[in-house]
């Protein structure tokens, strides 16, 4: 089967045999989404070799749950063992053992099939479009941060960075009713934010600190190592900074600023799928907007390139 | 009056005149406590030029409110202006026009007399001697964490480094009915830990982490940057660091750990004397084991050398 796989010697469409791993269900991806952890994969982030891509709608043809079979479904990426420590003291999504849909001991679904625990499937709702989703993975990790901290009707969010978590971690922060403003260099992706969001260039946040003006809450999406830095500046003493950027560098961010204003830092990851199709049948999240471009698997190369583009949000495959 | 005053050329004990500031209280010090914070100041952090000083314990020689003149006190070391947006909100500690007794912008406590609001003071039980009032602003530091974060009594809890500061962390959220163990390179500071909090060396936290054991909590009070790096090996997914430890540096610290396995970073300062004063009336908290030395306010400069040197924990000053 066509797969798009990453190799030593970078990433290739080449053909491979999928099948149902034992006990689990064989799926047939029709729409995958790329992501900046897939480019961060291919510049050697965890190691991983095989096939990429954990952004995915598709259709069970295969399942022991005879129910499952022909529904229209997306998965949790994360497998975990299901009876260790970890998992059984409710943090299935962090066992020591699980290995991770194209990310870690996983064979993941940019690929004409896959292989997933049945017990990872979500079916879509008809309302839902193969193209909204796709961005199901995304949406429920920007869904993640409303499940680790309390945001008020009162806040005042920032999301430093617009890219493609970006944008929709402002979209899903604003329904708590706080007043969310997106952060970026880019003034393109600004102009993507729904007009409910503010936005502000980083010079616009300048005049704010000047002005001694700092948010209760501030999201790092740069994905870049000054991110740290500069959401630190924006958040207020005993203010939330909550992390998505997965950088080993520091770049210029300081414990001192955490310590002396008793900062917040929260690591944020994966988040719960059914909220996130919650949303989007209920049209409270439309991410369609943020695709920027769609490819067929067989042109994957050129897909990647294009996600790695400054002005890409979102690019697409077609699978099936 | 006599003062132990730190300048461009380093500190010195010298004669200066001190009087209440306008509305202020004059106090009449007994006893103070040289802190780490004092030894980063000697070495340029924050740009203090003055008196040193901001643990403490004494007694009010002149006060607007008369009930308290003659009581013996000790005094909060921030002084908000009570009026801004951040006073208002309840976070008077992080008011950004406060000054800090000994630390920014106002005088300190290792002098023959100083000068603090009125309503900083809080009284001494009779049963709380001066060599134990002057922990309670170091305590309050300590109880400062049970005032951000829940602690379970079923959690298991590291206090990685058990110093000045360490150590009353240790003894306090012992109190939680947690299970807490202190770590340190250094064997002589385990053995000051009371009998029923634990104790490792580096060297048994290595085979903690080989066989896969990680505290739900680790509080850094290392004061050095390897100690943030440590303390993310140390930690269990979605489990809660607390920094205590305000180095620019960050040693070998990445975000990397706490994005993937959602780690809570919590940085924590000041605390409240209140409760501080109430665990030791009670005897719940003994700090008088910790003092390693004491000299004469003239002999200053060797009780700043003495506190610097390794095997110390707390040096005090008689002042009067």
């Amino acid at each position: 089967m066509r797969a798009l796989v990453l190799s030593t010697d970078g990433p290739r469409v080449e053909e491979r045999p999928v099948r149902a791993l034992p006990g689990e269900a064989l799926l047939r991806p029709t729409v995958g989404g790329v992501c900046a952890t897939d480019l961060e994969l291919i510049k050697g982030y965890m190691g991983f070799e095989g096939v990429l891509g954990h952004e995915w709608v598709g259709v069970v043809e295969e399942s022991g749950d005879a129910s499952l079979v022909g529904q229209r479904v997306v998965g949790d990426i994360n497998c975990p063992c299901r009876s260790c420590a970890t998992c059984l003291a409710g943090h299935p999504t962090h066992c020591p053992h699980r290995t991770v849909l194209g990310i870690q001991g996983r064979q993941g679904a940019f690929a004409e099939a896959l292989s997933l625990p049945a017990s990872n499937l979500h079916r879509v709702p008809d309302a839902v479009s193969d193209e909204a989703a796709v961005f199901v993975e995304p949406l429920a990790a920007a869904i993640e941060i409303l499940q680790q901290i309390h945001i008020r009707p009162t806040d005042e969010v920032v999301v430093l960075g617009v890219g493609r978590l970006g944008q929709l971690c402002a979209r899903v922060l604003a329904l708590t009713g706080a007043r969310v403003r997106g952060v970026s260099r880019n003034p393109a992706r600004l102009e993507l934010l729904p007009s409910h969001v503010g936005r502000a260039t980083l010079a616009q946040t300048d005049d704010d600190l000047a002005a001694g003006r700092r948010a209760d809450i501030v999201v790092d999406c740069t994905g870049n190592p000054d991110g740290l830095a500069l959401a630190t500046k924006l958040v207020r003493p005993r203010g939330t900074l909550v992390l998505k950027t997965t950088t080993h560098d520091l770049g210029d961010a300081s414990p001192v600023p955490w310590v002396i204003d008793e900062i917040t830092l929260v690591g944020s990851r994966c988040g719960p799928f059914a909220p996130a199709l919650r949303m989007l049948e209920a049209g409270l999240v439309d991410p369609t907007p943020l695709i920027s471009a769609e490819y067929a698997l067989a042109d994957g190369m050129q897909a990647l390139k294009r996600a790695a583009q400054r002005d890409t949000v979102k690019v697409l495959l077609r699978i099936s």
